[in-house]
């Protein structure tokens, strides 16, 4: 098992509004996808992630700890290759900075979609703290661009 | 053992200005740092990247295939963490682009410091296809800042 691995951090006194960022859909659809919907804010709800016209993931709620974590699982819409892997955000203050540890666990080899993942994680990491530094984050389909594959 | 990973793409019609930037001085410090010296395009050669006031890194080039691939090994200057790991860059052209496949190889433990540099190769290799796409990167110390650890 492989995992993709990020730290990034906003310049925020308080982990809150990160947090809201990752538990509520007008927040994920600001800095990941607008195409969001679902049910974020409840352990056990689905959260349908979209990027037209080529598909998207479902994330299952795996654990919420207010203003500390937030996991997913992968279920249903969703490449091949994420199937069952868990998303994990683990949040703390430190100084002026919320800091955010990320990772994507459980990929079963490093195909070359794990590289591209990895890139567009840390993009849309930088999304989610220019989201809570500036009031505007670069969520799909406006988000940076990595090359042939988004 | 665990790798960093990333892949970018830079719109160009052959591999070549990507090799260029990653083999010769004043290429990597068009889009890693600025404070760039030694010898890149030789197998042997060792290359002094510093971030001034912070330190930095000493890599052997171990392995370059024109065109298609280059090797570094982490020696001398270096964080802990990075001592005897490897950098690794693939290059293929794929229609109008080169495919960067990156590859940080040998981290022993998944320590926040490796969070916080998967997320900064991230920026670095997306300032490493705006340089080939435009003539500019982004280097040290004008870099995309991440957080608290720049």
């Amino acid at each position: 098992m492989m995992d993709i691995l990020h730290r990034v951090g906003a310049k925020t006194p308080a982990p809150e509004p990160i947090y809201d960022a990752l538990t509520s859909i007008d927040g994920l659809a600001a800095w990941w996808t607008r195409d969001t919907s679902g049910t974020a804010d409840e352990v056990g709800g689905v959260i349908e992630f979209r990027f037209p016209p080529v598909g998207g993931f479902d994330m299952e709620v795996v654990e919420l700890v207010a203003g500390k974590r937030v996991v997913w699982r992968v279920v249903g819409e969703s490449p091949e290759e994420w199937l069952g892997t868990t998303i994990e955000f683990d949040l703390r203050q430190d100084g002026d900075y919320t800091i955010v540890l990320f990772k994507h666990a459980g990929w079963r080899e490093p195909v070359e979609f794990m590289h591209h993942c990895s890139t567009k994680w840390a993009t849309f990491l930088l999304s989610l703290i220019q989201l809570v530094e500036t009031g505007t984050g670069a969520p799909a389909p406006d988000e940076v661009r990595v090359g042939d594959w988004r």
